[in-house]
């Protein structure tokens, strides 16, 4: 249950996740966005583990409303949404959001975009997908949503153009925003902006993703490691 | 351009908006949701308008990247996205968010919900309705995606149970979260859900709202008011 091996006795924040999940979503369940940003700033916390397959209990609910993952606890302190998490641990930390006004601002603004301006259209076309791929209505639906798809990541990719990150250092928003893209992992929309292609892939090298991934992925009961 | 007859010379922040769109969009423009923060806290505000007809200046993508609106602007800070500006807007005044740690991080995160749990699944109904309505794809499209969008208002209906606003005192997350279920005015979904509907209509009874949305509809060129 806990991301760290090393001994420590500080009470950790707790994160909810799944034990698991279908194999289209390993990877992308959301709470990798918030234990990618604890492992920016190598910092322990707890997980608390529900299936994907089973019904939470119904209390779940005071504390995540929509009945998903990541719910967040720290202290005496509950609440829920991953933005609202990232934006917490971004303030706890300038290694996740800087703190001169500009700055932050900046990368506040791309975290939403990022999560109201750009995954909405990304959604759409992960939910065809993987929810309607037999459906005869599907391929023209599609179609149609695929045109504000790719004007959103033509946008990110010119608003990016040649620096690094989104808010000049990596921030919360990179997080957001590089998660976001890989909505569309099952496609190879992401690479017709291959400025956007690279940003991903320069987020998905971090030490952190990896370590981030790893641990999500470690946590599904049926992990091979732990099904010999 | 100003929002306020009296004078004043402080400096007004500044926010973009538009001087003409179709019918459609008339009340739904995001820059309401400003313009309602504003109206809350009786702050004057300056804008500056573009017509949606027109593509607007090359270089307001330096300060809009998605060339929406609205992006804002106060002293030498620019930046965008409705959330954040709602945020910025929010650290300034207690009675847009509370400054008690639980309370808000509450509001934050159903101001982050509205945006990401809610508007998207509505958004896919609003853009089948309006832009693909003859498309013989439409109608199980739009079936398939309701069950969704039900599921969401289900969720902050039980959320909001009996209490008037979603994070105790009225606070940002309801701006956020009102103008998103105007998303679906076209349609009868939101009086599927009582307490929803009545929310709603209680965020829209407050003067601060209508002073908004008549600081809006003032704006647009043609106005009958302005057409004589």
């Amino acid at each position: 249950m806990t991301a760290f091996a090393q001994a420590d006795t500080a009470p950790r924040p707790v994160l909810t996740a799944f034990d698991w999940v279908p194999d289209f979503a390993r990877g992308v369940v959301r709470d990798l966005r918030i234990r990618w940003a604890f492992e920016e700033i190598g910092r322990p916390y707890a997980t608390e583990l529900f299936s994907a397959r089973d019904p939470r209990p119904e209390s779940y609910l005071a504390w995540q409303p929509f009945d998903q993952v990541p719910a967040f606890a720290e202290g005496d302190l509950r609440f829920f949404e991953t933005g609202a998490i990232l934006l917490y641990l971004g303030e706890q930390a300038e290694r996740l959001l800087p703190t001169e006004p500009q700055a932050r601002w900046t990368a506040i603004a791309w975290l939403f975009s990022a999560l109201n301006s750009v995954e909405p259209y990304l959604g759409r076309i992960a939910t065809y997908d993987l929810f309607h791929k037999d459906e005869a209505w599907m391929p023209p639906a599609r179609e149609a949503a695929l045109g504000l798809c790719r004007q959103k990541l033509k946008r990110v990719s010119d608003a990016l153009a040649d620096r690094d990150w989104l808010a000049g250092p990596f921030s919360i928003a990179d997080i957001a925003m590089v998660t976001v893209l890989n909505t569309l992992r099952h496609t190879a929309i992401v690479a017709e902006y291959p400025k956007l292609a690279a940003y991903k892939q320069r987020g998905e090298e971090r030490p952190a993703y990896r370590r981030a991934l790893a641990a999500q992925l470690a946590d599904f009961e049926d992990q091979p490691s732990q099904a010999a």
